[in-house]
């Protein structure tokens, strides 16, 4: 698929009830993007996407992000060799959020080297005020000064 | 749980290794949800909290967002009865996006009637330029019209 073509956001039935894609990008020209395992349903991450992430995105069947850390087009995986291979693509209702399902090469999606980007969960039988994350993957699946060698942790304070 | 409270930024390894909850808002004081459900793990819907409604999320055991069309807190199902009961919080690497699997009262978490707001794909082997979105789910659940009586649609163009 080349060449994809946008529609203008023309009304509320237009955006909600047809078959018509018109995504909305926010005023940085972002969409925020949702991506799962297609076979475990796991979420994996969640990133953005400009408008042309998207059309390679759809074209490329490959998981193409914009990273905002670095401010540039990311083809997830090119460093990594971990690419998103894409099964299916979803809109919402509003046509401002993105939907992925994803098979991953590797097996992992995360930065700092977990299967997933949200490996700590938040328990709610705590009675403190303080909040104490619990991980929900033991190990990492690959090491990531292996595999991103020298480069910059995406991660801002 | 009351009174929680969040941890300074203070580390990348704080913040990606430990056990801290240390989450990041943005320039407008959101951070972004994605919301699936606890048994089919499909993706229902993509809101932002700010930090009252994470808060309240915790505490509460259901999901309070921050609606940005009607720039308020947003107890989910306080006006349909579709509540989303939290069955597990994650939170990712960077603690700038936060995970809710919740059990739906109810059956629906869009606002226009159907299961998951992402009731329409994109087709992948289509080979020309326009883009024709295939409906996933054929019926509604319930009517917004009955539900929502006279509410503006939050929907923005």
């Amino acid at each position: 698929m080349n060449n994809i073509q946008f529609e203008k956001r023309k009304s509320i039935e237009q955006v909600e009830e047809s078959n018509e894609l018109a995504p909305k990008f926010d005023s940085n020209g972002l969409i925020p993007v949702v991506t799962t395992d297609f076979s475990s349903g796991e979420l994996l991450m969640q990133g953005y996407m400009n408008e042309e992430a998207f059309k390679k995105t759809i074209s490329l069947g490959e998981a193409v992000y914009f990273s905002r850390s670095r401010n540039t087009l990311w083809h997830k995986g090119k460093t990594s060799g971990l690419t998103q291979k894409i099964k299916e693509i979803r809109i919402d209702d509003d046509q401002d959020c993105v939907w992925l399902r994803v098979d991953v090469k590797g097996g992992a999606s995360c930065h700092v080297g977990y299967r997933s980007c949200f490996y700590r969960s938040i328990p709610l039988d705590n009675s403190s005020s303080k909040v104490v994350l619990k991980f929900e993957e033991k190990e990492k699946v690959f090491d990531p000064e292996e595999v991103y060698k020298g480069a910059p942790n995406p991660t801002k304070l």
